[in-house]
Parts: C-alpha cells; structure tokens; sequence
C-alpha cells in the first residue's frame, strides 16, 4: 500500500521527522510531497526543502520526496495514493484539519485521510514559529535536524 | 498488516460500520474488538454485541470480531498489533482522543493509533444519543442497520 | 410565529430568565418547555420548576410554561412549533448543542433551531453549579430569582 | 419582524442559500446584506456579489439584497432590524461568532443575533476554500450554484 | 505571599508534584488542600490522601498539607490567601475551568486564579485514568511517585 | 518577585488596565513591555504606546513600561524575572497561548508563564477589533482609557 504524506516543509522540522519515520514503517511505500504554493512567501525554495528532505531521510529505502504545485488529491490520483497521512499535535486547529480532510475526499473519494498525534516532544515544532525564533537569533538546535539549522542560521546572519 | 478497531458498539451504527467497511480496505485483517467493561452498564451483553457484528459484517472476510476484557492495548500486545483505528467525528472531544492514544502508545510503544473522520452522514451517531432516542420511540432506522433497530425495539417494548 | 425554550430549569436562574424575555420580544408566542426526564435526580419535581417560572414569567403576557415529559421533538411537532431557542454560553460545549441541533432537525424537519447567546452577566450560571455552591451555604443571590434562591435554602436547611 | 444575514458572500456558496431560504421563512422580511469592506481583497466586487445574489435569489419574494460599506449593527439600527442571523458551521471558529455578537449587542441593544447551524451537506462551503479549489481548476459544481461556478470559471480561465 | 492549590489529589500524580513544586518557588507560603467532597467516591479517604501528601512534599518547607471539606473560596478567604494556582493541562476542558476561576472570584473578589501550564511530560497524567489503569494491572511507575504506586497496587491486589 | 506583562498594547484596552492593576497587587515590580515587532503593521509607533501606558499607568508605583525589540524570554532573563503574566479571555484560542508559554519556558526554565483570566466585563476587547470599529467612527468609549480614544479619534478622523 502507497501512502503519501504532503506539507510545506518549510523548513522540516524533526516533528515532520516523528511522522515519517512512524508512517514509513506502515506503508510500503511513502512520498514526502513537498507543496510548492506559489502564493505563499517562503524562507526555502521547494527544491531547497525537497533537497534538505532528501539528505535528512536517506536511510529510509521506502521513502521519496517529491515537490508537486497544484492540489495535493491530484497527486493522489495520479499515482494511485491511498492514504494520505496528517501529523496532528494536541494544541493544533483540529476543526481545520478535518475539513481539509473531508473535501480531499470529496475530490478523490479512494482517497483516505488519516491522522497520527504527534509524539509529545514535538508539540510546539510549529514552522512558522522556529522561523520567527531563527529570526531573533533563539536556539533552534532541539527543533530542526542539524542540516536545517545550518541552513536557517546562514539566511538570518547574511540578512543582518 | 494487522489493525484492530475497538468501542462499546451498545449498540453498533451506521457510523460505526463506515468506519470499518474503509479501515477493511486498508489491512489485511481488521480485528473489531468489543470492550467487555465490566463496570459500565450497556443495553446489550458483549456477547450479543458481538453477534450483531458477526452477521452485519459477514460478507467481509478479512474482518474478526473479538470480545475482550481488559485494556485493549494488551489485546494489541498479544496478537501483534500494529495500528489502532479511532474514527473522530468533527463535534467529538478530540482532546480526550488524543490523551487516550498518548497514553495507548505508552503503554504499547509499537502501536499506532490512527484517526480515521467519519463521513459527514454519520457526524450525528452516537450510540448513547441512539438508545435515548429509542428509548422514547424515535424512528432510528437511518442510524443503526436493520437487524440492530429491531433488537433495540424488542427491549424497549418489553419494558414498557 | 411561535417558538419554544426547553430545558430542565432545575432550578431556573436568571441566565434562563435573559433568554426567556429577549425570546419573548421575538415570537407571537413562546412555550417555556419544562423537561420532565424521569432517569435524572432533581433538587424540583417538575410541578415545582413550571410553578416557580410560572410566577417568575407572570408579567410576560405571551409565555406559557408547560410541564413535557418525552422528545422535545415531539411537543414541537404537535404544537406546530417553528423555532427551538437554545441559550449558549460562551464556555459551554458548543459541539453537543450542534449535535443536538441537527438530531432535533433530522426527527422533525420543520424545526429551526436557533442559539441565542446569552448576556455576559449570566456566562456563570450553570444550573448544577448553583446547586453545589447552595449546598455549601454560599451566597446564590446574584443568580437566581429570590423566589427561587429560598425555596433553594429551604431544602438544604432542612437537610442539615 | 425584520432580519438580516450579512456577509462577504464573495462568492456566495450553496451554504450561504441553506441559510437564506431557512431563514427567510421566518421573518416577514430578510435583507441580504452584502458587506463592502474596502480593506479586504475580494474576487468580486460588492456591486457584482449583489447581482449574483438578486439572480440566485429571485424566486424568494421577501427577500432583499443590499450592499452596505460601514458596520452592519449600522445597517440594522437604519432599517429597524430587530434579528441577525449568523450561519454557525461545527467546524467554524465559534469564539470568534460569539465575540462579534457580543460587540454587535454592545453597540446597538434592540439587536438579537441569533446563530442557524448549517446543514451537513454543506459542513465543507467556506468561501475562501471554493477560491483556492477553482484555482487549481478542482470541480466546484457541488459547492456553488451554476450562475456562481460559470462566474469564477471564466475569472481563473481569463487568468492562466 | 500565600497562595494555595486545591484538588482531589486521588490520588496524588508526579503531574500534581511538579505543579506544587514550581509553585512553592513563587510563593512564600503554599496550602495544598485537599477537598473532601463527600459525595464523590473516591479511592482513597481524604486523610489518606493528606499523608501521601505530607510525605511526598515532606523536602519543601513552604508547603503545608491540609484537608478542607467546603468550598475553597471559603478556605482562601479563612486563611487570607490572594492566589489560587490551577494546573492546566493542553488537553483539559480549559472553559470550565474558566468558569470556575470566574465563580470563586465572585464569591471572594481578593483571590486571584492563576492557570500554570502543566510540564509536557506529564500531560497525560490524570488521576481517574490511572486509578482505571491501576485497575487493569498496567504499569503506573511513570505516572506517580513510587509511595503512591505502592499504595494502589496493594488496593487492585486485595480486591482481585 | 519580580514580574512582566507583555503584550503589543496597538492600543492598550481596559482589559489590559484590568490585568496590569491586577497583577500590579501580586508582585514587588511589574514590567509592562511593549513589543517593538518591526514585521508588524501598527496603528502607534511602540514609542506612542508606551507613553500613553505610562501616563494611564502612573499612579501604579510598581509597575514600569519598557519598549523592548526582541523574544520577550530574552528580556526576563536579562532582567531576572521570574513570572510572565498572560491574560487569558475565555473566546481566545488557548491553545496558542499554551504553546507559546512551552516555547518560552524552553528557551528560559526559570520563568513561569501564569495565565490571568480576564474580567468578564472586558471579555471583548481585542485591540485589533477596537481599531476596525474605531475606523467606522462606532463609539469606543467604554473600551479604552479615554485617553487612548481621543489618540484613536484624531487619527482615524485625519485620515477621513
């Protein structure tokens, strides 16, 4: 069985780690599908974070990180995904999560949405917020592989 | 792969069985595991539970319906067991889910609880909510399968 | 147009009352629909919660308080009642009045259920808290009516 | 009596209709009030959304579509409208609803804003969700009436 | 300052501990009191419950157990104490405790409620589940101090 | 002890006034620091917001208001502050504040987050709400100091 597990990844952060490695072990093959919104402004390109993605989980033979712009049910279908994990932490907007999850469905009804808590250690790895701690120059080292904290210290040091 | 999805099933619904007919598709056994608690009282006896599951699940062949005392973590242990399915309804308490699975993965470090959503028809079944209502005569027909509506009928003519 | 207010008003506090005249003002007519749930311990019998609202509401010329044991449903239906008025909190579960909502709709389709929000004075008034806080001799002036707040006081007097 | 529903309505969805038709049923009159918040970037312009409104809405006689730059507690306190009616969404921030109607009472006493649950069918219809799905050129024929999706078919198409 | 933090305390968890030791630090005098509600059943008699206290907290110099039966406001407003501390958990039904902190405040205008957020690691520690745990023989080394694990297993032992 | 109340004060409320006197009883010295978030679009410049703080606040003997650009954890610890202080409104989403107080507490162990929960007569004062009703001209007047209305006032009246 085929599983496939999107997000922006921006940056990845060791609670999109706990996910993948829990839900590699389920499927027999897993795509880590990096979303390329062109709207949204971002700190890494999709290449960039698909790039980090590649060298953070080369030890898992049946993992593949792809980057796919356009809806992620499309990508679903066209390659016969029949699960797609979500990671969802205690303090999150659950109702949000949901949602999303019922019109997937509705635009691709083989399509299962399942959702995996987040090991509790990793609650408060929230993207948005280890950019803002990066930003001041806080200690991100415990919430982000050693690759991506490498790479999130060069961007705010060149910017100052 | 082996999952396992346990409740109270007092009585079994229609939300119920959604959840089951999609988590068959996904492993190769689904166990159904029926609580046995000896200190809740429930309208049904486990093993009449059970029962109705059995027929009501009959034409799908990779599904086991079990009776089981004690915490279903340890059902999980003991047969090998490598997901759990829940199905969370939108106006559930989710919080308490996702204590109870923290707690499951405590205990079982090798099990994954997963959070299937149920299908927007069946937002409304609750098994509590459905004897309530049978209990002062309201048509159930569209909440719990035939065989279930005529069982819960029988009981609650006898006693008045 | 005519309209309804459930409820087990046991006791009636002055939460109830704020809904009960801004309904009033809204509907030609409004039924004050006093639960008599025969499973549920009360501090009233249902006689005395209709008679201490009857003399509470005595000035409010369209109200009628009735006394209805079964589905609320179901008294809408033989009352061709149109709107169910449901007082909410703040800080109540939200989820189960929609709940209850859309089960009250699916039995009678005619039905609209619509939540009013009650005043921010009255965010504190939980029927069964009342009753803890009287049963521990602490003041309940400034939550109930005064007919009310001593017919409570007898009780607990008489029980200590 | 007098209600109003006001909105973005940009674009409206079948959900917003539910609402409307329901509502529209019990006051003698409903005014649709399409809010013109110069601030916000909007895919129609209020002038537009009013016109798909009157279209979609013709056939309901007592039923009026204006569009109002300003607070709506505004609108209501000019027109003499004694109901607000909110469509509140399980999934939906209910805080937020609740606030706003309290702020809405605070400025202007002789208003009820009363909250009419969306059906299930239409759980999913959140305005900004629809745009972000004809975007990508995913099927939105189930979520918008046909005058609706032809509208924002053609915008999306002139675009790519 | 004196400051004081009620609850059950049946039994007593190393999530309780670890509130009570945060807030001893910021406190020049700490009341753990322990209410002895006598309508609720509980595991263990209040007096029971205070010795495990005593000899668990027996290192911090500040803190005095003591056991109430009453309302806590009334204790707060016996002994002068200006601040309640509330452990509150990610999980926890946060409006009703709330509602509760809005209560006493009303009952005794001088006490203050502070909410601590519990310490992620003991986050799932709450007392009813591990009693059921306890009662099922799991492991609950890791959820309460050593004494009290004790004290529970002698109690599931004696009645199995 | 010595303690802080951050926030953006874009503008101070009476809810804020109501937790900073409030606190102000609890500790020695109370630190009301105004985030200076350059990314941030403000309606005062964080210079204009401290001195209206400091004129409302001036007969508060211990409390002073400070400007700071930075992690408000890097000026407790600068500072040796040991307590922050967050008030917490029953509608707001607690779940952002208690990941928040996680975040802090890990870069800083000393400092305790304690949540205050806000008056219920203030429940609706979100600074950001009062500025989009101030941009209507709706009357402000029992949601700010006055003078903080008057500042609104001559803005809002400037730009029109």
């Amino acid at each position: 069985m085929t599983a496939m597990f999107p997000g922006s990844f921006d940056p990845p952060t060791l609670g999109h780690l706990d996910i993948i490695k829990r839900s590699a072990k389920l499927y027999d093959k897993l795509y880590v599908v990096v979303a390329a919104n062109i709207k949204k402004q971002t700190l890494f390109t999709p290449q960039e974070r698909k790039e980090m993605l590649v060298t953070i989980l080369s030890d898992l033979d049946n993992v593949e990180v792809v980057v796919y712009s356009g809806l992620v049910v499309n990508f679903a279908r066209e390659n016969n995904i029949e699960v797609m994990i979500r990671g969802v932490r205690a303090l999150v907007d659950f109702g949000y999560e949901f949602e999303l999850a019922m019109t997937n469905k509705k635009l691709y009804d083989k399509l299962e949405v399942l959702f995996m808590p987040t090991s509790p250690s990793y609650f408060l790895l929230r993207s948005s917020q280890i950019k803002e701690l990066a930003f001041y120059h806080a200690d991100i080292s415990t919430m982000v592989p050693p690759l991506v904290a490498d790479k999130i210290k060069a961007i705010y040091e060149e910017e100052s």
